[in-house]
């Protein structure tokens, strides 16, 4: 329980902007890499879920920058799921760099499992269950 | 006071995924769009603040997708700033289909205001201030 | 014959590279937004014409970059048609400044008219080729 | 002299367009990709060289795809050096698919060395060309 998923890229030139600094929207890419990177370690190549009848939906994220990453840095994506429900599953991702592990992002992404045929919301498969949760952040119940 | 500045794009076919629909992380790209078209028609060109020792850093952004825009959709950008303060911002962006008004993202964009040699933070000029303010929405103050 | 079709944009801030110009690889998704609009403007919304049977793959492109366009520059995307072949196009592509018609790229993009089904070769439909005819050059043939 | 250098990578979602493949534009952001490591390598990390006063500006592409990459393939970007000037370089790059070696991509790519403050032409720096002359192919001289 509560284990966190890390890759680790380098920041490639297309991806910044005059600024020097990666552009804000493609911090959203890196969070979708992320997932395809724990998806292949822990359940499988993406696809095949895909073509086993279950794809997913981002229904909502967001990210707070606090230092900006620059061209050339290798940084760590990190990822622990904050919700596992029937249909859908809460991350939260942060950004560190590698070399200092300074905090550079702190954000999270939600996404609902759906049927690819239909985009109707379906349960989230067993096995996909099985991998995820040994980075699912045990939730603290409110005192009754 | 609380106008609505919006600006119309077609959505490109790079831009979209393998699911057939915009990639999430472009919608923030298209929130970034939005907000050097909102400088051009009521400060200027957004390099000739930057020239003018101004510049701003993106520093939380969040967003709920509701639908999905699709290749060659016709989409509306829509703007209101919920925030004006000292040196930082907030803007309420939403994404609507142009040919039947449907919401499709709801989201929100954070700045703060920058000197662009050294990054440190700095009050938003004057000028970007009155030519902010029609788009501010009325703050409700809380009853004493 | 021989007309240009032509199509003006604005350069976004996500499109440029830390040298504060266009990166190089996004010249070429600016002339597949060409294509989509010659498309739109001369024989239908690209889809329409996917859903009735006939898709496009890129076989090959190339550009000679001669000067960048910056940030908020508004170019011209202008198209002429060097070759309507049986399954095959070839298009020229320029890129001008619009505020001094500056030529910035001349550039070309070569496709293939494929079954969306099995991306197998198909011809051009009639409607795609009498849309087309009078942007095509005139070539001019070698004397015997 | 002749050597290839690799660098492999994987496709992310991105990267890929509706039609499920690498949207064209992207395999010239691969190449980008690739001299960026063709440098790490065999040069240093390529904005030391910037802060030494050399800058490269792409002066020319074009490539013929093959066949397409997609979502998840790994691929190997594969680099040789076909001319190295006085102020120029060419570059020849292909992409093969790492798990059976099929050539997707043939293509090319010219820099020109430039001051990275002026945007003019400058020889190519002495350690830069000592670094990349293992993977200069010897020019076959034709007959007199």
């Amino acid at each position: 329980m509560g284990q966190t998923f890390t890759h680790r890229i380098r920041v490639r030139y297309a991806e910044c902007d005059p600024q020097g600094v990666v552009f804000n929207a493609n911090y959203y890419a890196y969070f979708d890499l992320l997932m395809t990177e724990l998806w292949r370690e822990n359940i499988g190549p993406y696809e095949q879920m895909v073509e086993q009848g279950t794809d997913m939906s981002v229904v909502a994220s967001g990210a707070r920058f606090i230092q900006p990453a620059r061209f050339d840095d290798e940084i760590d994506l990190n990822a622990q799921i904050t919700r596992l429900g029937n249909t859908a599953m809460s991350t939260r991702i942060t950004i560190t760099r590698a070399r200092d592990d300074a905090q550079l992002v702190d954000g999270e992404i939600h996404h609902v499992f759906v049927d690819p045929a239909t985009y109707t919301k379906r349960p989230i498969p067993d096995d996909v269950r099985a991998g995820l949760e040994s980075y699912l952040i045990e939730e603290v119940e409110a005192p009754a």
